[in-house]
């Protein structure tokens, strides 16, 4: 039995991200990304079943990225909309730093593998700010909604104010950041 | 000179649609959409000068599309909450019974061939949203930031909604397209 590697992993999910982003999502073939990853396509195999296994692993890693990111500095002690703030911006400093694992995850979300991902597993990750989203419910802070439309108001926006094809003109300093938030705030407070 | 066929040239954009959906940019070769259109790749040359050309002439007319359906009963004489809202329903009506074009256009948007768009093109078919958003803004009724900021949360949480790749849980009933509305509102009025 061959032993797992941590960093091959890694540098096989960064050629993943590398190709998909380059060539799409059905052209990549497990051979081409490991060329891309410098490793024999047997060496995959070693962690990932099969194509489908390496797409969705790659998705899943980088929301576990992302959430990881999201939560540093998490402090459940302070006021709710500071906490959200925080967040906001956290999600903006890892959106500017790692825009090619977005492109990847914005393409993987419209693609048909997005209907093989475990959503329950995704949000797992997330649940701290569920959980705030809940709380904030609770103490009458927080719009009564569902939690799908207090998501695309406090969390989506930062994705598409990040990506810079989408929004070309607007220059993201922490002005921008934070009158944004003061919008996502807005929308979500009762 | 062979004429154009508008029923023909329709036919070409829905098999680009129907074939980018199933295998992705990379794959759509301007053979492969002949064949899906049931029409000689030369006919599909009398109206595009080549694969580039058809995949940017089919999110362009994608986006025109979405903007009519948008404008539909614009009326610039009522308060401007309310030609917003009317434009809210109109979007998620368009979204709900048009899905596909929707997995095309946000695939598209994250795809490299988005840098090829010409931006000022497509903004002129909204101009009479970006307008009314200005005036809101002059008359003191919504928030003075970037107008990107604006669409973060005026128009792109609609799309975020009504996307059931990214949204699977909500049901989008007359209810939640108006308690949604309010979130948009909010987040962008003073």
């Amino acid at each position: 039995m061959r032993i797992k590697d941590k960093s091959k992993e890694e540098s096989v999910i960064a050629a993943t991200i590398k190709l998909v982003n380059k060539i799409g999502f059905a052209s990549s073939s497990v051979a081409k990304i490991a060329k891309e990853a410098n490793v024999s396509p047997a060496t995959i195999y070693i962690y990932y079943k099969n194509k489908e296994d390496l797409l969705t692993s790659t998705y899943i890693d980088i929301k576990k990225q992302l959430s990881n990111y999201m939560l540093t500095g998490f402090d459940s002690s302070k006021p709710i909309r500071d906490i959200f703030e925080h967040v906001w911006q956290n999600t903006f400093r890892f959106i500017a730093n790692n825009k090619e694992l977005f492109y990847f995850t914005e393409q993987f979300a419209n693609s048909p593998y997005s209907d093989k991902i475990d959503k329950a597993e995704i949000d797992m990750y997330f649940e701290p700010l569920f959980n705030l989203l809940q709380k904030g419910i609770e103490q009458k802070i927080i719009k009564n909604v569902h939690y799908e439309i207090l998501g695309a108001f406090i969390f989506y926006p930062v994705l598409i104010l990040a990506n810079n094809r989408l929004c070309k003109t607007i220059k993201l300093t922490d002005k921008t950041i934070k009158s944004s938030f003061t919008l996502a705030w807005d929308a979500i407070k009762l």
